[in-house]
């Protein structure tokens, strides 16, 4: 299905919605059943896990009241299609990642991660504590959405390369396969930027289709098998060091639960961004050691590419500053992230510095 | 009450518990009500946060079928007591620290904080991915309770002195409250080391019972009002860096709910932990500026006092490791640990090192 057509078949801002194939709240004995179509392939390393994780706490939580079933890309709708299918009430709720939405608002990035933004922990500090999670709410409803953060990917890689980033030069005519707006950075940079799901990188880069990629870290990379056909490895990247996923349930089919099974959604959605965090950044360790050990040459971006990206990156937000809800939303998130750095610069910096040094841990 | 005669009156070991006034689990009109017991002051921020978090996720998502009543210390057991009520079943639940009560088993503070142990996103990685879930069951087992972590405090200040750490020397004679193991580290320095609840610090220190103290945090201890009896702080510390917080049931309690009770408290329950961390970390930042603008001298300990606390936590670590339980919890807790160094110190620290090169954040 391409996206013109599905986003016309589903009626996008519409209010009457045709009969359709697409599950549609089922109650029967007393049991509700909800269809969660996904961005992702079945079994996908780190963010299936995640998925699981929601559907499995709020089945249990629920008692048998409520029962989620949830469906990979491709099952009802391809990837990039989940998003209209929950806002217009196809499907009744969706696990992604949001920034691959930002052509329905640029402001979604904000919810996965934007290039120099927030870690996890300081996605944490900011959801909780500082508007996040209201305004990722304010957000959802201008689309008929109920959003909640629902996994971290932790910091992503800087990605897999045939062959070796020396300068910023390099970017220059680089097919690169990256989504958000971190993508639209290393097109100021010259790379011809493309966005295609995870389930069709390894494809795309061994035909070459695609030079060089991201897609999440050593752990979901090398199940995907990218160490075969990209050389190259940079542990650091500066497009999403947290990447959020998101769980979000259309507006009328959120309305129609109890408080109780609301709350099981919200809680158990916001406790699996935290175990997805913890299954990324305890995998990514060991992956990256198998990695080096099959060959796989692990460098690090020099300074002056790094500033080639922070030029970027202040082009690109610059562009957005127009919209009123993207900087309102980017201002509470940049608030937020300085105000946790503030902290964790001089307490967790410092003790893992000297931890390194005292114990080489 | 003194510990001494609690521990006499709470039969601890014996399977015959005399009729006591504390709360039992209560069945009335089909809901159970469980009394939880913590080592809080009432209102006490993060922590006292902490608790109602998993309070009122667990009333909300149970739908009237639970009910958890939180009890600051003092109100029924005092604060160190929690761990024998709940063990004893006298309470249904705590809330606290787990360090608190290594005397019951050393292995206890490793579900809270060890010197130079786990950053909360460590403990993360290490809880849900390698093992330590699993073995913080069965270390609570071993005391008849059913524990998860539920709360982080993020890394830990240094501490609170009247005059200002030069050398390692300067620990000599000091009188410092410290809990759990990183309190004996410090007595190898040849502090004098007191273990006092947070409700007790600040009238220690200003009548001199106490010449330094660490608690938390600057957004913590700034509401215990350290900041008028001491101004010296050193907000990197070695002896927390993530300290975990738990909810532990009465295994007895805990194996009379029903499948979806037991699974609101534990969900609840690690939400919780994420949640508390980002209240710790997006507002110790603020905090450490007010404090700093009120005269507080923030400092750093120099290389050679972080280099006495790794030769004391060496000493202190060493000694417990004859004992089995301890060490094959360590042993999982440090290769968790290493495991998620391995990845952060290549990809999150470049990151953050970067985005304050680059943006000065």
């Amino acid at each position: 299905m391409d996206r013109r057509s599905f986003i016309k078949n589903a009626g996008l801002g519409g209010t009457a919605v045709a009969a359709s194939a697409l599950a549609a709240p089922a109650i029967a004995q007393g049991k509700k059943k909800l269809t969660m179509v996904t961005t992702w392939p079945r079994g996908a390393a780190g963010v299936w896990d995640s998925v699981m994780r929601v559907v499995d706490s709020v089945n249990a939580i629920s008692d048998g009241t409520l029962e989620i079933e949830p469906k990979a890309a491709g099952e009802l709708v391809g990837a990039f299609e989940v998003f209209d299918a929950v806002s217009s009430g196809q499907a009744d709720m969706y696990h992604g990642a949001d920034y691959y939405f930002i052509n329905q608002h640029p402001a979604f990035a904000l919810f996965t991660a934007i290039p120099f933004g927030l870690t996890a922990p300081e996605m944490m500090a900011w959801y909780y504590n500082q508007g996040g999670m209201g305004l990722h709410h304010e957000l959802g409803e201008m689309f008929n959405l109920k959003s909640f953060i629902a996994g971290n990917t932790g910091g992503q890689g800087g990605g897999w390369y045939r062959n070796p980033i020396k300068s910023a030069e390099d970017y220059k005519g680089l097919k690169f396969r990256m989504p958000g707006l971190g993508g639209q950075v290393v097109g100021k940079l010259g790379a011809s930027v493309q966005n295609i799901p995870g389930g069709e990188i390894y494809q795309a880069l061994s035909s070459g289709a695609l030079d060089a990629t991201e897609w999440i870290g050593p752990w979901s990379d090398e199940k995907l098998g990218l160490q075969e056909v990209a050389k190259y490895y940079y542990p650091a990247g500066f497009h999403e060091p947290g990447a959020a996923l998101s769980v979000a349930t259309n507006l009328g089919v959120w309305n129609d639960l109890t408080p109780q099974q609301q709350k099981a959604i919200e809680i158990a959605s916001l406790e699996a961004h935290q175990y997805t965090y913890g299954l990324y950044i305890g995998n990514n360790g060991p992956a990256l050691a198998r990695l080096k050990a099959a060959g796989v040459q692990v460098g690090a971006f020099t300074d002056d590419v790094w500033d080639a990206f922070g030029a970027g990156t202040k082009e690109v937000l610059g562009e957005y500053m127009g919209d009123e809800v993207f900087k309102k939303i980017f201002d509470s998130c940049y608030a937020g992230m300085s105000s946790a750095s503030q902290w964790m610069s001089v307490s967790d910096s410092t003790y893992t510095a000297q931890r390194a040094r005292v114990f080489n841990i």
